[in-house]
């Protein structure tokens, strides 16, 4: 076989479903139908056309508060989720059949028990379809409802979280693959020596286990994670699969990935072992000025003052008494969103943008990419950044929905199929497969073994506290 | 209209879904596929059959954990749910439409914010269907999933669940039910005046809410609880509307049903918005003879070794030492199990059970009445108890599933409807309607009164701490 018959390395991509759109004013188009999130119909439709065009996943994020000190700026801002992510995946389980189901659940706020069991039942329920995007939820809002004055220093809730996904992964690993026997003589349902206590006793969790649920389908639903901090980054180089992160060029995504794949290998993983996937908002149309119009359209609807309500109380940035033509002062680099400050405010330093032209940017897709051009443009930039190793693939932020999935769909996943970087079919059936992942082994032997601890052995911090 | 020609008033039936029955050895049985409820097709057949017999609700269990402190005795007992029930419902929820869909989750294990959450998000995607079935988790083998080297007191679990229910309550009336304006001109997606903080502050929980589904369609979801204790009979009457039981004899039935009512009009409720459910395990055949056949069969697959295993690790009564053909000694009336194990204990002193006939009995249907006979003799039964004031209907424990649930709907429940008992159709779309409880009020005027408490005040327990 020749080199250049070589199938290419192809893209992953996930179609991020929020709300009736990324952008801050997407709600507001008049082309929207603001409480179509109430119904379940309206996701059924986006997860069956996302599957229909043969996205790795969708992806879900979440928290667990709405943002804002009372009830007149909680007003403002429609909720991402009127239900919650994982009631919903459950539900689209069974009405896919290969398509991806990442939900968001937080270290801090849910025990790892519950965690792995809810993630292990979505794996059953849709044949080894599930990943859990791991998060540490950085607002004083979310706090607030489980019991806290303020959140937890960063630095703690990542040493939670450090912990937490060793737990659940020993949960996982609590039965082997084969445990079930269901053996109607003996009165045997499990084989014994396939199944394992947890034991777990560190700092923050003790967890006897095993998980009621038996092993998930995929071994591991899919780890991914979004956190770019120096500690979200080492976590993600020792457990995540998928990250998902955001980068406003390729030169920076590019270090962001490479960095990270370093980091992954000097853990002894292999570089594919960790798939990292920029976030990618994208207005296209056949025209570029029309692609420009329909940015232009969704700006008109952002109300600047509402805008800045929004920063402030969303990314703990008060920008309500500056000036909107001259440069952003600094951001406070709070607790829990000082990635995402920095990358605003060095936006604003790079490119020489004012207050109203930062909260532009920031209202079209939170920090990701805006592409916006010809089917031919967009995937030009995407090419780039796959090539150029700043990207494995892209989570895609469609402005309003369904349309801005829509153009996806019809414009750009063509164009990148004609290049033979995206797949006309599934490889696979579960969300593993589709990502090329192995599967993680059980860590029992083919004859039992109840005594062999999977991957590495759990560690008693209890004996240093 | 005369008296004769009033509709009678109409039994409640749940059909309570189990594993592969709730006959202890209902796995071991030749026609029952012990894998099964690893496949959502099974669950989704039962639910699908249980709403074309019009049953009000399927009932799920739960624990959190396996029982069993080593893999040898683990391995003896499948587990009730491979997956997890809120799960499996939501799935459910999108291929049903008029029967309840109740889940148990615990009070101690998962903070109110979550429950809350959970249960709002599966109101909305069932269009008001939801259920929520509070229990405490009464066993160490949960506590030590959770953090606890054992089980918190009996009193402590009831006290925590009693401020859980109260902010959960809040968290759900935190919305108006018009607080959705999504208006486009002004940015406001809610009216600030039909929202509000809960700023609860309790000797448990503190939670800030509001909650971002919004209000559940039903107002509350359904609130169903199962405790038979002094401290669960005090907290059904003050917030249960449907308390499932295990009563052995219908005139105990009789005085629990109609003390629990006395209970909750002392509170200043109706004796109607608190509905009683006995469970009941049903052998039904054309013939007594063929119905005792049924029961019979089943016995035979009982293992005493294993019975004993497994009254020891769920009921944490050990048997295991006496003489089967004895009497049974007093059991230890430990924190989690003391009712079940006081009825247990008196069923077998009130019958002169030895110890063989009552692990029988237990196998049966873990306490709850067992029925065998003809439709009429069944009917017979079920209807005394209904008239007599000792159930309000029943949940239904199937031995085995499907085929026991299919004898019910194909030779009871046409016998139920024949005497007027039992609905032909559905009376309402969500639960609440069906079992005809009032949908509880937000507690905003009509145009909107932030200020307003809904219900009880939220008690500031924090000053008496």
């Amino acid at each position: 076989m020749t080199d250049t018959a070589r199938p290419r390395r192809q893209m992953r991509l996930g179609a991020f479903l929020f709300g009736v759109g990324h952008h801050a004013a997407a709600w507001r188009h008049p082309d929207v139908d603001p409480q179509a999130p109430f119904r379940f119909d309206y996701w059924l439709d986006l997860a069956r056309k996302a599957e229909a065009a043969k996205f790795d996943a969708v992806f879900l994020a979440d928290n667990v508060a709405l943002f804002g000190s009372s009830p007149e700026t909680i007003a403002y801002t429609p909720p991402v989720y009127t239900g919650e992510p994982l009631t919903l995946l459950a539900a689209l389980a069974t009405h896919t059949s290969h398509i991806g189901l990442i939900a968001t659940v937080s270290t801090t706020y849910l025990a790892p028990y519950h965690v792995a069991r809810k993630f292990a039942a979505l794996d059953q329920l849709s044949g080894g379809r599930a990943g859990w995007n791991l998060v540490t939820s950085g607002s004083d809002a979310e706090a607030a409802n489980f019991g806290l004055d303020r959140q937890l220093s960063h630095d703690n809730r990542y040493q939670i979280a450090t912990e937490h996904v060793e737990v659940v992964k020993a949960l996982w690993d609590s039965f082997a693959d084969d445990a079930v026997i269901a053996d109607k003589a003996s009165g045997r349902f499990y084989d014994p020596a396939k199944l394992r206590l947890v034991n777990h006793e560190g700092e923050h969790f003790r967890v006897r286990g095993p998980l009621q649920t038996g092993r998930p389908v995929q071994g591991h639903p899919v780890i991914v994670q979004a956190g770019s901090s120096q500690d979200g980054q080492k976590l993600a180089a020792a457990t995540a699969e998928l990250v998902f992160t955001a980068q406003q060029s390729r030169l920076a995504s590019r270090a962001f990935v490479q960095g990270l794949k370093d980091k992954a290998e000097a853990l002894g993983r292999a570089r594919d072992d960790v798939l990292v996937l920029p976030g990618v908002t994208i207005y296209v149309a056949p025209t570029r000025e029309e692609a420009e119009a329909k940015l232009a359209r969704l700006h008109d609807f952002v109300d600047m003052g509402g805008a800045l309500q929004s920063i402030r109380t969303f990314l703990e940035w008060d920008l309500t008494g500056a000036d909107l033509d001259a440069p952003p002062p600094p951001p406070p680099f709070t607790e829990g969103w000082q990635s995402r400050q920095k990358l605003f405010y060095d936006l604003a330093l790079e490119e020489g943008l004012t207050v109203r032209q930062l909260v532009s940017r920031m209202s079209a897709a939170r920090g990701h990419l805006v592409l916006v051009g010809t089917p031919a443009e967009v995937v030009d930039q995407l090419e780039e950044w796959f090539e150029s190793g700043a990207a494995d693939g892209f989570n895609i932020l469609a402005p309003i929905f369904p349309q801005g999935l829509d153009d996806v769909i019809e414009l750009v996943l063509p164009e990148l199929r004609r290049r033979g970087l995206f797949r006309h079919e599934y490889e696979g059936r579960t969300l593993r497969e589709n990502l090329g992942l192995a599967r993680p082994a059980d860590g029992f032997s083919a004859d039992g073994a109840a005594d062999s601890a999977p991957g590495p052995a759990l560690t008693d911090r209890r004996s240093h506290a």
